[in-house]
């Protein structure tokens, strides 16, 4: 798996993009577009997308992970969040895109900016492919007032490209029921009994890694997640999975089969939905299945809009999984806490050995590669030291990278894919002396993180209700970090899944999803600086149950990252006796579970970084 | 003020009720309506309501604060909340009325039940006056698709009762200024400027409270709430309030009248609404104003329906009315302070002086007297002793009043309405010596109470996200309570206002309302154990700002409920340093508040119970 995004198209002369620009408005004349729309999505609403769908970042020269171009005769705008607002301004210098900061006071919605900009009776190209149901539903709304007109027929930009990456077509494969804990006849019933619920006797599924899971298996289509691209249609009595024929091989063609699962070329599914019946009752999320898809659906189809009931079930991880993802977590700790080890050493060594933030990622893989089962990272990773870590989306691939000094934090967010489950941890790192702030600082983002773990509440909470938890020790001090406190894992899927989650806000204005025994979810509060430094500390947890009483069902939060936090790093005088405890009952429980795989040398490093404080 | 609720009618045979049923029936096969739907509401959607407006109570003898009468040819049904079960089943008896019991499993919603029991085609009857526009919009699309019609024009049930209590004409009387804090003509210009923003030209108020607040007036229709029954229609350059003009005095009517207010007769407003032009845009907040005036609006107006502005505005209380509020509490708790030393003397006396709960209540009452400007109680109070105090909503009134003993806990909820604002507290007060598990227990609900108040948080926040720091004491012990951990609390007006509170979860789905500096919220968590005692202990806070840093304003809170917790029932080895450094500073700031007005032995008992732990 290639670890480096490429990084070709920012060093190009921004002459090209204007070209491009050019070529763009060309081909929306021809096509009477008055304005044309290109968001970062793929056809399946992916949160990570294919190099083949980067059409956004062909055009504007802009790589970030969000932001949504938009187009019209005489302007061009890019709309992103906070994180980019510094990349983007550099990306786009000179290609005659403006950068609109989202959020930002003065700074139209896009929905907003194209009613502006499109005359009466005009028409908003897009292809529709790429975006949702749900918001193409949106955008007719908003523009029907003025008798816009939206096309999503045609991909222009991608008609534009010339040297298009090729449509993934990687291998797929099959997760054994060692570990996903469940066959594929069990979760297709299960999904059966869901729709008769529902009222609907068929179901279109885009989600990836809702499809990955529901047959159990992985593919290689998009970087750091193992899904294929594919879309499956469930019936009562057959499932189609439309994927690239020669993905499949003839062995996992025959097993899929034998759960009457029928494999059909991938752009077959368009063809397929038009041919239903009237009188058919079709579920489907509208905001995943993009609306050229759902345009297909016949209207004798009704269609029943709402989310993928593989989405929960997918979410509650079964017995097996926990079991797997607790090894998972210790081979992964291993490797965290061998590179702790290791950088440490390097770092106190006269003269210092030179290491840089990408050494240190290149490092964790090498210890990450003697776990067994492991197969790549789960993301990109943050290796961010000193100021660096104050940027919360930091990558240190774009350039920036720097040699590490002998003083303040390396913040180290990372993660790995194994059979046995994903993980994502983040270590903040002493390298040398710190100050009292920098001591103080650490210790309220350990208590925050500790305090949340060590949650025991009723049956029915949500993220929401849990959130301040790990925000409280930090409010103290009149600091907060502006993400959420928490998001969901999938096993050897996602690294983001959803529904759980810990946040304040919910971006639908919901409640959140109830936290369901075998949640598993991160928790990583953190502190940043701007100039300074970063800290954040993330554990993921597994919800489970704590005990039924007359009073109702309590849950609780068991922690499976193994990793010692840096007991350089605490200060124990601002904890209370019950944090010190969970802190050191933490500790030792990493002790126990690690020192059995360590050497001589690395077991007494951390006998002593984890003896009770 | 009447205190004590009328009790006549649960003491007349069921027989009555029975005849009464009949009776209905006949009426309802007169005007073909194959279902009645009683609700419990008044014409304003109140929560309390006049004795005029109790038909429910009237046809079914069930004196709840809170259930819903359905019925039918042949059936007949209550549904109400777990609160009222008990009582309920009792009242209920011999009625031909069946209990629902709202939530429990096979018990169908009243949409679901009404759809069920009437033809195709049939017609539902109810006094439109008494349902919101909301409720039966939802009714109607529920049930049209059995073609089942709506008749919202008949008061059946009034019609029967003869004897029904006067229609309230209680006096008007203006709130002055220094204690309303601002004027009648600026709430005036602050709602026509809302009303531009919501792109409305006139507007409908019909909630009680808001009419009382927005004009700087008080009634006396409803007992506990000094409001008056009264509609508003308000446009830009004039305003009348509909109410019974014999209840307004000249001067009051000429005061109005400087502001551009007129009165009319509270009747008149359904009328007035017909006569809007064509092309106006009518403010109204569907879930308050009744159907049937919401029917009388022309089709040619334009309904905009939102909440209503002064909702919000109101919760925010400005400067004048915080100031007074920490009056009127020092007031409410030197009253309260007075009653728990006057409690425990007489308790302590050989023989014991016999006090009953409401004995409790009546000595309360004379101490709050003593208080400049105590009007009346602001809601029913709870006083239940031993075993009562774990039915959440206990009524002394209700007969079942027992003497005290000298042993386990009294607990006392009361509140005043002063014109300097209204009080709302909870005390649970140990009578003689506790057991541990008593004292464990009274510690988790203190150390809950303390620790919500005791939070900083970013603003943003709403009650969602902070009430988990009541309840989290009590959930490390398995235990909970089954309501909200606070509700807003108006100025001379509603005891429960909203919008602000705190719950895990709100009604309506969505995450509540931010907390803005000037909300008055109550603190009360509790523990309620069956057959054997309830501990509750409630204070009322003010929103406040605490600091703005780089990461955003900080809130926090200021209890404004001055009155001790019981120091024989802390247990101080449960609690933290912090928890202990909380009560402390709160025992002291009670002791310096009150003393000053305390004679010599109420003083020295006071130091001695805030003595610090």
């Amino acid at each position: 798996m290639e670890l480096i995004k490429s990084t070709q198209q920012a060093s190009l002369d921004k002459a090209i993009y204007r070209a491009r620009l050019g070529a763009l408005r060309e081909k929306m004349r021809e096509h009477r577009m008055d304005a044309y729309l290109i968001l970062t999505d793929d056809f399946h609403a992916s949160e990570y997308v294919g190099d083949y769908f980067k059409c956004r970042e062909y055009i504007s020269g802009f790589t970030g992970s969000a932001g949504t171009l938009v187009v019209t005769a005489d302007e061009a705008g890019l709309w992103t969040d906070g994180r980019y607002f510094i990349q983007a301004r550099d990306q786009l210098e000179g290609t005659g895109i403006r950068l609109m900061k989202m959020g930002e006071k003065g700074v139209p919605a896009i929905e907003e900016f194209l009613k502006e900009s499109i005359r009466e009776g005009g028409c908003l190209g897009y292809d529709g492919r790429t975006v949702s149901a749900a918001r193409a539903g949106q955008l007719e709304e908003v523009l029907s007032s003025k008798k816009i007109s939206c096309d999503g027929n045609h991909d222009l930009a991608g008609g534009l490209w010339e040297n298009r990456p090729a449509f993934p077509e990687g291998k797929i494969w099959m997760l054994e029921e060692e570990y996903s804990g469940r066959s594929r006849a069990e979760k297709l019933s299960f999904l059966r009994e869901k729709m008769r619920e529902a009222g609907a006797d068929c179901h279109l599924l885009a989600s990836l890694d809702d499809i990955a899971w529901l047959y159990n298996i992985r593919g290689e289509d998009i970087a750091y997640t193992p899904v294929a691209l594919a879309y499956s249609l469930i019936e009562d009595n057959r499932a189609v999975l439309y994927v690239c024929p020669a993905a499949v091989s003839a062995e996992t063609e025959a097993a899929l089969l034998m759960d009457g699962v029928e494999i059909r070329p991938y752009l077959q599914v368009y063809e397929d939905v038009k041919k239903l019946d009237g009188g058919r009752k079709l579920l489907v999320d509208k905001t995943i299945v993009n609306t050229t898809l759902i345009g297909s659906v016949p209207d004798r189809v009704t269609i029943i809009n709402r989310p993928d009931p593989t989405m929960l079930e997918k979410a509650v991880k079964n017995p097996v999984e926990m079991d797997n993802i607790r090894q998972a977590h210790i081979k992964d700790g291993l490797a965290l806490t061998r590179l702790i080890y290791w950088l440490k050493k390097e770092i106190g060594k006269e003269p210092m050995t030179r290491i840089t933030e990408l050494d240190v990622c290149r490092k964790l893989e090498e210890f990450r590669r003697q776990g067994e089962g492991y197969l790549y990272q789960s993301f990109s990773p943050i290796s961010a030291y000193g100021e660096h870590g104050a940027i919360v989306h930091y990558d240190p691939e774009r350039g920036t990278d720097v040699p590490l000094r002998a003083e303040s934090f390396l913040l180290l967010d990372t993660g790995g894919q194994y059979l046995q489950g994903t993980t994502d941890v983040t270590r903040t790192i002493s390298l040398g002396p710190l100050t009292g702030e920098q001591k103080k600082n650490y210790t309220a983002v350990l208590r925050g993180n500790l305090n949340l773990a060590a949650a025991r509440f009723l049956y029915g909470c949500t993220g929401m209700n849990l959130d301040c938890l790990a925000r409280e020790p930090l409010w103290e001090l009149g600091l907060d970090y502006n993400h959420g406190t928490g998001h969901g894992v999938g096993y050897l899927l996602n690294v983001h899944e959803g529904p759980n989650g810990f946040r304040l806000k919910e971006r639908d204005g919901s409640r959140g999803a109830v936290f369901e025994e075998g949640m598993l979810t991160s928790d990583e509060p953190g502190i940043y600086l701007e100039g300074k430094y970063g800290i954040r500390l993330e554990n993921l947890m597994l919800c489970r149950k704590a005990g039924k009483t007359d009073q109702g069902q309590f849950m609780r939060f068991d922690t499976v990252t193994m990793v010692p936090y840096d007991r350089e790093a605490i200060d124990p005088d601002y904890m209370s006796e019950k944090e010190l405890a969970r802190l050191n009952v933490y500790h030792a429980r990493v002790f126990e579970t690690l020192s059995p795989y360590l050497n001589h040398e690395e077991k007494a490093w951390l006998a002593e970084e984890t003896r009770p404080l």
